[in-house]
């Protein structure tokens, strides 16, 4: 695992959990967690359960008894990580957003294409897809519950840079980050619309939004525990995005993404609407959907919500009985259970390196719409389907 | 009263009940409901409990013992009734919204500001403002609770249109309707924004949809009782508005009107994000509003939600104690109320029609960019501040 | 009308509003306030929209131009003047509950057998059953939706005697009110649970509780809007009341009825499980129901949400379009369309006094279990089935 | 560990997780699992990743090298084991209920009371408490923000023998269970109530229901996994259990646990109110809590939804940012590391054996007053408190 950030906690409870909970086609080790400052990175792998650690990312992928690199690091390092693994034949699991360029990702692409022959497997961070409920939704839209998609209301919103006195984190800056909300959290519904409907969006109308635009200096800490340093630096990043989307199928998607949505915390949320029913979903409620049944009788129609925890359910089998909840770190251990799954089963991981530039070209086009006035901007996808 | 639908029969409560229910400082007597088909409107008449019906507006407003015009007619006939009343010295309370053009509000304004000089008042019926909820909403930011306005997030959803049998009633015909899901309940949350927030929408960004090109011709009925003959014909107004706005104060607003929004029967939510706090209210539960204090300590924050029913909070007063719930139609009682009470106290009433134009432009604005590949397009509300 | 307090008013709605929205099939003239402040009552009877007032019931029930006696008064005098009323052969609406005691409640019916055969109804007001969502989970319970019911949930929680410095209303009087939050609030679960099952509680064990067991005596005003006078005295009837009861049909139901529930309004709650289903209705959110149906697949069942605003719901049809919501005082409009039909079509009103005496009976189960260190007291109900 | 059931699987996730989320002072390790079936426990060892298995729990408890002894077997051997291992020096965690009688319980006590002088400590596995909004709810109180307690509704809910075909499992036997909903779901709410008021239960009335009275007999598997033998045999514990407690304080309490709501899966509710303000918690939105605060002006009361997830909350800092769920299995986490830093820091762990003890006496109280015509029964608290 490269990096060791509150994703590396989050990647290391999926590897931990997997094999404990779920019956795994082969055994997972976990071998050398990787960071640049070398107790810090130590600490953090003998916390976590972790073998070994190391400060040289390249040395530890050119190890042969190592099968897999979990990426973890922001996204500014993501492409030469990722391309340089695939190309020693390593596996790869790299965290959301695929990169910080549509290029960058295009590189990624055609490394995992590449590695791709030789069987090595390439797979793209989105955890939420794999929520039971979210992914129990997609299978329900796939059966066609919902009938033709006539609209979706997508949304995340969270509240953390509220106060004008959160340091300017390593998130808030272009070069490292990419973007802001649009590229950190936006990339998130992006993935999720496109993986609920089955569709791509294939243009965008949008604008983005420096709500805050100087904040403090980062003195020590990081993300939310971040402390203040003297003196002010300029945000590079949007704070807020909105835009609207077509579907390759027709339907509009209006999008917000946004960290200034006061006293949400963590509100992903997903509205699909077809011809037929609907079915909605909200992080801040993870273990449930709603979904409402065109085809029942008038009178008794109404939004259902189904507790998404039934043996029945995906993954759920695995953990607990009926009504007992799950949590945000169920989406890593699902996550490597799929992973490895496919090491042995021959097929395909999913999201795959693809479907990430795909929210890459996305993400790109909402910013060249923001720049052009809100015009429409193509993301491309028709040709890339 | 000039009409005798649905909105008829909502106005009709708003007289029958303000005079019974609260102190109103002058009598009120229903008089005539005018209509174009005699028989018809004799039926509604007595039935709610109007002394009269006739079939000639225009000999109505000439009556001497006739002091309040109420027009409940489609869009299509504000204008001309509007002015015709006004330069008769009545005072004119007109349905929402205003008119279908800007061209025409204008006019209406201008008939509202002569009359004026001459002590005669007119509102324009945006009721939604008149429930308790989004009445003390308002209070509450001017009072500062929520700090400086940063986002604010509106939706008007429904789906009465998602059935692509329902027939080609007038509400789907640009020539009497103006626009579609945009005119008619996209106009609630551009007023509600514009009212709450104490600031206007400067200019837009948006897209319009049709999402259902044909329908049966209407046969009988009409709305949601419309019963389909043979034939079809062209829907001729939008089904769906997604549009973004910028207040005159800075902030951006996420604007959504839709009549496919499956399963949702009357979904007006407006949540408005500030500095210090957040207010949100929805239409489906609207005894009630959610608050929520970034000023509370850290580990106590969180959405209060405030039942708008104690003696308190306003209008309650008069109707039952704590808990006991208001609905749809006591807006219109309130209505009533605040209009009566500025015919003795000398104040204008609000919404005045200004404010019915400024609606009005927004909704024109949103057209205009709609067809100008979503470019934002000013409203003009600067200048008309 | 007799009496013209809170209740006064909620009726005098209902008697205005109901020929109005509904098609009654006879007219309705609201003649006669009776009070026995004279300027008072004949105040509330121009504000109501009554034609004359009076202060003595007597002369006024034998008076030939009045049909129907609506009783609002405390529930000390119902039994006097509704016996009266039905001996002297006028249609008798009484509001809940039926009386102080039981004995008073069979003389009541009593009276009403009598009655009864020269053709003359007689009522009693528990409004709540004409809510929509209430009537139509009678009518799902009716049509088998839940299967048998096995388990019953009701509770009636208000939190108006938090503050001790509430002053000794005659709600609070065992010689006014009979008993507290059992008699005031438990009368209205215990109707509705036996309304919504079609069963009787055939047995009780309950437990009745004064929480503040001394109060400010009253010097002005009435209900929440008293005023204290200096000195104190003792509370005479309950705060809370907790009891166990067993239907006819051989389930269990858990009551609880308070007004030491800090916070909630008017949370009436009822949950009936059946083995089919379930279905839960809280009048806080009255415009709605929440069905569960064990019949569907298992990874789809859920509570469905059922707005209860289609035309094809309980008197909606005559109000207003899906998702516009109906308030407190609708049950008290559908009251009077349900009562002046039976004057017309022939059948029985209901509830009638032998149901209200059926809950009467109840009533002073739960007070004799209270007073026998809660052992199980028959209500005798499987004898008057 | 003894036993290897369902709540193996949600100890040995505690034991995993806790020394790598949370920094723990001193390491722990999973040594040895234990069950009758020699393979099963081996497959369940391997698969939970503890070091070893075996078949003989007293051998195990006779090695120098265990410290620590988790039982999570069936209540009727519970005292016999956590009495040898405590007897043999080892700290004891042992799953709730503490035993099947009030006569065990008091045996294990006697023995925790006697480790106690060696620095052996005991603890019950009433999980729940360490919920966060558990935890934070009863600081709240402590803190006294809602004053002083008058009431209390507590209920736990499942639907999971709504279905007559569920087989026979050692659940629905007396001599295995030692009751049924009472002691399995009721045992949680009698402990949370007591945990977050700090008061016992000191007396109840009460009613069990065995609703369903013959089940299939158990073919194989087990739980809510077992699958019907041939035959019939008959229920021996309680399908739900109805009754009202008193506080030691003098607040009454509303309990209710059952295994027949239909459609609820895992609803344990709680709501204290108190003079000042009340709490609520479910637990199937675990995440959160209810409080309403009376001290607040009168407009802007209202019940407050926190999100208990802010870093500031119990045991949250060691996990994600806010808005991050967590689920079911987390307070297992959370009594690892509350009972290892007992091992540490010489206080004693909560709940002990004296708190298992007062639930037992509880539970048999209600059974006693069950039997007893539902007779208030005391439970002796005052003389233990």
């Amino acid at each position: 695992m490269i990096g060791y950030g509150f994703m590396g906690a989050a990647h290391s409870v999926g590897w931990r959990q997997a094999p404990a909970v779920f019956d795994l086609p082969l055994g997972v080790e976990m071998a050398v967690v990787v960071g640049r400052n070398a107790d810090a990175v130590a600490q953090a792998a003998a916390h976590w359960g972790w073998t070994e650690s190391a400060t040289d990312w390249r040395s530890v992928i050119a190890r042969d008894d190592i099968d897999i690199v979990d990426i973890v690091t922001p996204g500014d390092s993501h492409a030469e990580i990722a391309i340089a693994a695939l190309d020693a034949g390593k596996h790869v699991l790299c965290e959301k957003p695929l990169a910080n360029s549509v290029a960058e990702a295009e590189a990624m692409l055609a490394a995992a294409t590449r590695a791709s022959e030789r069987g090595v497997k390439a797979m793209v961070g989105f955890t939420y897809r794999r929520v039971p409920a979210v992914t129990f939704l997609r299978d329900l839209i796939a059966q066609g519950v919902v009938g033709t998609v006539q609209q979706v209301r997508a949304a995340y919103r969270q509240d953390w840079l509220v106060d004008p006195q959160m340091p300017l984190a390593w998130r808030l800056q272009k070069e490292h980050a990419g973007s802001g909300a649009l590229g950190d959290i936006g990339a998130h519904i992006i993935d999720m619309t496109q993986f609920v409907t089955g569709q791509q969006v294939e243009a965008v109308s949008g604008t983005v939004e420096t709500i805050v635009k100087q904040r403090p200096l980062l003195g020590s800490g990081s993300g939310l525990a971040g402390v203040a340093a003297e003196g002010y630096g300029d945000v590079t990043v949007d704070d807020a995005a909105i835009f609207t989307g077509r579907l390759t199928g027709g339907a509009l998607v209006s999008f917000e993404a946004t960290r200034f949505a006061t006293g949400r915390k963590n509100a992903l949320t997903i509205e699909v609407s077809g011809d037929q029913g609907a079915l909605a979903f909200d992080l801040e409620d993870l273990n449930s959907l709603q979904f409402y049944d065109r085809r029942e009788p008038a009178d008794r129609q109404g939004f259902t919500k189904i507790l998404v925890t039934e043996a029945q359910h995906p993954y759920v089998g695995a953990w607990w009985p009926a009504g007992h909840m799950l949590g945000y770190e169920h989406g890593f251990v699902h996550q490597v259970v799929d992973f490895v799954g496919t090491l042995v089963d021959g097929t395909d991981p999913h999201p795959n390196f693809a479907e990430g530039l795909s929210v890459q070209r996305v993400l790109a086009a909402v910013e060249e719409s923001a720049a052009q006035n809100s015009a429409w901007v193509p993301t491309g996808a028709r040709a890339h389907e």
